[in-house]
């Protein structure tokens, strides 16, 4: 096992047990509705937004029961998000995570529900972490949700998602969708790390930009994945995007042209870390990996 | 206009004005997003749990700009809520506040996505509000967030619910329905009231009992008025309920014990005021009102 590939599975364990404690057990009522979060929540995810947390915490020095809650907290708005993604009024998918998604196997009523609830209790998880200081507690909680918000955080990336979907867009839209739909959430993850650690402002705005690129990175390769991996590989229907007639990268600048640009995108991020007076080589490690991913 | 009349009227215009300020404007993109959050919540609801936030912080002397804009933030949770609950997955409705549901006039996904971005513009308002400390702002988040969530909150609720429909329940369950549905919302209106005053524990304790009985007599009420009132003056569809098979007190109890019923908790919660050495006239009138309320 790699170093990188050792801190991911010591961060999804920590990561885990976080969740576990945060999300009431399916023995109390109303248990199809904590069985449903738990589902979607325990499905065996990359946990990458949590390691990003984590990652940037540990570079600037914040001890790791700092950090962990908040890593929680920023994987709960992920899958909040993607339980109501895939609901039959908006992407209608089957498969998440190698799964059924949450309402094939609970119903669309308590797929609702529990996506609503799980970004309630992010919230409350964050407001109730003892190990933080109120002062970053509320700035984690105004970032966070900025982040998962409108209009410029995720919920409007998706709205215009929706919107875009059929219809020829330019690329500086696409940039804008996707900056909105998943490169915010990703950049949060990142300065939460770095606003847990009390760095320097100028190292906030450094690793901010870090993971701007990261997040567009993640995105190109996304893309790259569902026009070219199965199904079985992606553990989520692969190819829907063409399918859905989607304006990706793919379909804007074609495969050769979209692996390219990956490659640029990341020695941009590389770039970007070598601004930061600490031992960078975590972040740029998991930046190789999200150029390289295979799933 | 009475007195409670006024004061409502003045409730709805202050609350109304930081509700436009924390609401991204339909002008900017996303723009169905904002119309469509904007639809519901401008839509001419009593605004009776911002109302509680402000009587009860008024009766323990908070100043009003204190109040103000987590009295808005409690009407934003449960418009979210309301937008959700009427989606065809859930109780299909046309008709809200006397116009179409935010998804038959916007569609499924956005009328989704409109519901998941106010609880976070919620959320997020609470963590800026610079007129509140750092100790109260992230209190209040871990109150509404409670109130809002589960196991205990307005989504347990919602859930058990959607569970006990076509089911014969037990009262002791219909009351525990009612309890995490409605009053828990009702109730942390009254408590946040409170809170922002710094009222003492005991007061706060008593302020909680008050509310939970008020947060009944809605309950009963709205039950009532399901059972006895029309569409048109209602604003929402009237006899559902019973055709939805609903448990509700009037079908447990009957019409005219309910209303026994109603009379008693309406004397519990003045109960309640009398241990509260404050000048508490504001608050009976608010429990005489949903007592005696025709719509």
């Amino acid at each position: 096992m790699s170093r990188l590939e050792s801190f991911f599975a010591e961060c999804a364990l920590n990561v885990d047990g976080q969740l576990e404690s945060l999300i009431p057990p399916s023995e109390i009522e109303p248990k199809n509705l904590h069985a449903a979060i738990r589902w979607s929540l325990f499905a065996g995810g990359k946990r990458f937004r949590p390691a990003l947390v984590l990652a940037v915490g540990k570079t600037f020095g914040a001890a790791k029961e700092k950090l962990l809650r908040t890593a929680a907290v920023v994987e709960m708005i992920h899958t909040y998000s993607l339980i109501h993604d895939d609901l039959p009024a908006m992407d209608n998918d089957d498969l998440r995570r190698g799964r059924e998604t949450c309402h094939r196997k609970f119903g669309e009523a308590t797929a609702i529900l529990a996506g609503d609830v799980l970004q309630t209790l992010a919230f409350q998880a964050v407001a109730e972490d003892e190990n933080l200081s109120l002062a970053i507690r509320v700035e984690l909680i105004s970032e966070i949700a900025k982040a998962a918000g409108t209009p410029t955080g995720m919920v409007a990336g998706q709205q215009l998602d929706l919107e875009a979907e059929g219809r020829k867009i330019s690329i500086a839209n696409l940039e804008k969708i996707h900056q909105c739909k998943t490169g915010a959430m990703i950049s949060v993850a990142a300065r939460s790390g770095a606003i847990i650690a009390e760095a320097k402002e100028t190292e906030i705005e450094t690793i901010s930009n870090y993971a701007a690129n990261v997040g567009l990175l993640f995105q190109i390769t996304d893309d790259l994945l569902d026009a070219t991996q199965t199904t079985e590989v992606l553990g989520k229907t692969a190819g829907k995007d063409a399918r859905a007639q989607k304006a990706t990268y793919v379909s804007l600048y074609g495969l050769e042209k979209a692996r390219r640009l990956a490659e640029n995108i990341h020695a941009e991020a590389c770039e970007e870390l070598r601004k930061i007076e600490r031992e960078t080589s975590l972040l740029s490690e998991i930046a190789d990996f999200i150029l390289n991913r295979e799933k």
